[in-house]
């Protein structure tokens, strides 16, 4: 799993100059959850802590690179874009921009599932920054295969 | 207002770092509206179109900077943040990311007579990115006087 979370990071740092600016590194990756953590001192705002774009930046970024990694696993080749976010900020981001999202075995299934037969599938994805939270994320994600 | 304008922009790219790495650039700002933008290069993705997240960022440093203007030109000192946001992308985008965001004059009003009256007030904002739009932004802020 390491070798995976290694080449996917390199990817989106390769792809993606912001993940790079922000400091973006994913520190934990299995099947169905994602641990991914961006320093402050990129990401500050203006009080000092942490960029409300920031912290919806890494977040966005913690469930792509999940289920990015679920279709790779899959040994399937598709498009996966953002359709639809809302986020609540609870309270402010004081150190590094920590986030957590876990998918259930079932709703990932139905996705693949869904992705084999329509070569389209939709997944919905909760991300928690920071532990109290922080903030909370909720991500609606399109997948297309690709020809 | 072009004075306002440098001032604002030069506020923004020296306490929020991310705003220089994604070459936010303030293009217009009155009372009531602004347009901001930044290029595509720093800002890709892996599609090789603007990526979630900045077009996000750049949204909330419309709006942002636009309420934040608004209050300096009351003779007010405010923290103002960002507490909720809902995104929509409608289609991708494929260069200069582009944020208009306008406000109405009744709604700044009240917005500004609270934060007198209460020290701490609420404003929606909408944001569009790109003519169509490409996506749709809706934020809310809340700025409460400082002491």
């Amino acid at each position: 799993m390491k070798a995976a979370q290694t080449t996917l990071q390199k990817k989106i740092h390769q792809s993606m100059p912001l993940s790079l600016a922000m400091g973006y590194q994913i520190v934990e990756l299995d099947d169905l959850h994602i641990i991914v953590e961006a320093p402050l001192q990129p990401n500050i705002n203006i009080h000092g802590t942490a960029f409300a774009g920031s912290i919806y930046s890494v977040g966005v970024l913690s469930a792509w690179a999940l289920v990015y990694h679920v279709i790779l696993k899959q040994g399937l080749d598709a498009d996966l874009v953002i359709s639809r976010a809302v986020i609540e900020y609870l309270s402010p981001v004081h150190g590094t921009i920590r986030c957590n999202c876990r998918l259930e075995i079932d709703q990932m299934q139905r996705f693949i599932d869904e992705l084999v037969v329509s070569r389209r599938s939709r997944i919905e994805a909760v991300v928690n920054i920071g532990e109290r939270p922080d903030a909370e994320l909720l991500l609606g994600l399109h997948a297309s295969l690709k020809k």
